[in-house]
């Protein structure tokens, strides 16, 4: 049993599993009898002093938390710049770690979070508090550096593949007499890497996806035009997956081309599938439909990838360990160890080698066309979506998520104006 | 055993479930020994000649229809005209079951298929040629006549339900900083059955949904954003479901003042949920996400509702007893029994009774306001999302949906030019 306590942090967009590593990380701790404090909205609540007392709640509670998307206890996109910048914000997060004795700071989140709480543990070190921060992954973009994987983009990668391979079905279905092209527009705003999970739903040549397009290709209208002709030409319709964040050759989003005010001055909200879909129609003349799943894709729960809850679960046991053992700046990431069968691990790297880099999707993933994924994406993405975790649900035909009562600790500090 | 064979046609939009009524033909059919052709992409294949030799599937494909969505033997969206007007085709229709000596006619969709159904029983009287049409209940809208709900609709109201539940948690999670109203398009171009579905997320008051909208009710833009401010400031976001038939009370559609065509000439795409975010974002200056999941919703068999399999199942086999008995221009239908526990069974309706008819939302299910659903709508819809029935997953993470081998029978008559 350890002296001080825990504070736990979540941050940037939730994942269905998010709520998994929270879970783990206060069951673990609770085994050592480690009190544990979490943020209320992320780096927000550190800063405003507005914290959670978890042991207010029950055993049952924090289990179900584990099969509960969304973030249990808030999360933000709040960004602290160098330590220099944001010197007064800093200074008082150390304050507020103090007057709670938090000996322990798990941050949970991506790139910006790795980078916050490394500059969290040099700033606590220039102090002399003795402070222990963690890094712990989550992101369904994917693209952190080191770890094999992010916990969260399993389950949006395994969402993606079962939802592509559903509609495929259904636009198979119609095509003789009514839609033809059929995009869905994926997240991933510099990388394509849930775009290219879309792969998975696709086992033989002409099987759905037809086309992906990736923002790591520049994207050509006139070849793209042509490419989906052939392929309604060929299969009999065609289904596009398309990353929001795919450019034309001079750098322009193409979802911004479907944006922006219209003559009246009202917004347009763009979008790339909807763009695209437009287009087709114009120039092909095809019957289109298209999907904008956006927040479905990441708190899908309910059709969540085992793997991934496992290591979202594993990272978060992991992070409480690291912290008692005092390996100050680490973040618990995964190693593949072997491809067939996956096996992995979690090792520890270190927060400097993880803040501000950024994991792009291996050339060689992407067919030489451009339009889909090679066989070594395939093996590095398969494991990912493998097996099965649903969530307990009620008589009322519903997942059964819990809400926490996230209970308020007491302020200690003044007000804190920043 | 009988002589002849029964030929089994799917029309309009495919569900998640509309296979595993054809699985129950077929399987019912087997056991009474009739053969069972299928018509390829619904009334449109038996105009053509283009028919399906269901019995070269082997039994473990007819089992894996039961879970797989889409339409196995494609369906259209044509509809048949009067007697009158349409004469060459109906005629055309006949002659192509009596060259295959087709004697039973099962026609698996919605009011215009039924409609269809009865005509061509109709005709066949007149030209003594002994037929019995059966018209089988399909459709994600829930609009059929007499039957108590539609095979397809439950379940993509249990995606509805769960979808909402879970982005809700994901917009709860991020509102201090991000994201404040969320609207989910819901299909629905009459009656919002789907959108009254996305009640059943919330349980207390506050929780999510906030405000549905009907197309039932007058969409007033500025009552609604005073409803929108109201919960933004009380609960701290808003997640908004929206019908995509929607009107204005001069009845214009809120899908189309999205849509239409830019400055130059280019198809903009409408869509009810971009253009209410567009119009929160600029007037309320709320950050907002929306979604349009559009065909996953209908081809979503992973999270398919058991009580809704069970009943598409159920009046595919019933549709099979009733033809072989000779009950012409009959549909199996759901009869609701009991509500708590819920109970129902199958009963034989008139085709005359269902074709053309179009069940509207009970007015009681409407609250007053117009931004949610009554007791009286959850007694009805809970029942129809209850049960789990996930399909196989393979060993790469994804669901083992069957693709039939679509044997062609060999034609026997010449093309038909219609």
């Amino acid at each position: 049993m350890a002296n001080g306590t825990l504070l736990y942090a979540q941050s940037g967009g939730v994942t269905a599993v998010i709520n998994a590593t929270a879970s783990a990380v206060i069951t673990a701790a609770r085994a050592r009898k480690v009190k544990v404090l979490a943020a209320r909205n992320g780096i927000l609540g550190a800063l405003r002093e507005e914290l959670i007392d978890t042991s207010k709640e029950p055993v049952s509670a924090i289990r179900a938390l584990a099969h509960t998307p969304g973030g249990a206890f808030g999360s933000c996109r709040v960004k602290l710049k160098s330590l220099e910048a944001d010197r007064a914000r800093y200074e008082r997060l150390l304050e507020v770690l103090k007057a709670h004795d938090v000996r322990w700071f798990l941050y949970n989140g991506g790139n910006d979070s790795a980078d916050t709480a490394l500059k969290v543990s040099r700033l606590a070190e220039e102090f002399g508090y003795p402070l222990t921060c963690i890094g712990v992954p989550k992101t369904i973009d994917n693209d952190l550096a080191v770890t094999d994987c992010c916990p969260g983009f399993g389950s949006a990668a395994k969402y993606t593949a079962v939802s592509v391979r559903e509609c495929a079905l259904d636009v198979a279905a119609m095509a003789d007499t009514s839609t033809k092209v059929f995009v869905y527009e994926a997240m991933g705003r510099h990388a394509g890497w849930l775009a290219a999970a879309a792969g998975l739903a696709g086992q033989r040549a002409d099987d759905a996806p037809h086309i992906i397009l990736f923002p790591e290709r520049p994207f050509e209208e006139a070849t793209f035009f042509a490419e989906v002709k052939k392929t309604v030409e060929r299969v009999g319709y065609c289904v596009v997956v398309a990353s929001e964040g795919i450019r034309t050759a001079d750098g322009t989003f193409v979802a911004d081309a479907g944006g922006g005010k219209d003559a009246f001055g009202h917004t347009q909200l763009g979008g790339v599938a909807s763009h695209l879909a437009a287009r087709v129609k114009d120039t092909l003349g095809y019957k289109v439909h298209w999907t904008l799943p956006d927040y479905l894709q990441r708190s899908a729960r309910h059709v969540a990838s085992k793997t991934d809850l496992e290591q979202a679960q594993a990272v978060g046991k992991a992070a409480v360990e690291y912290a008692l053992k005092g390996m100050n700046a680490m973040m618990p990431v995964i190693q593949r160890m072997s491809e067939n069968p996956y096996r992995w691990k979690i090792v520890p790297a270190k927060l400097e080698d993880i803040a501000n880099h950024e994991k792009t999707m291996p050339a060689n993933f992407l067919r030489k066309d451009g339009y889909g994924i090679t066989a070594a994406a395939r093996r590095y993405l398969e494991p990912l979506i493998k097996g099965e975790a649903p969530p307990p649900y009620g008589r009322d035909g519903l997942p059964k998520y819990v809400v926490l009562k996230n209970t308020a600790v007491k302020k200690k500090l003044p007000k804190f104006e920043g």
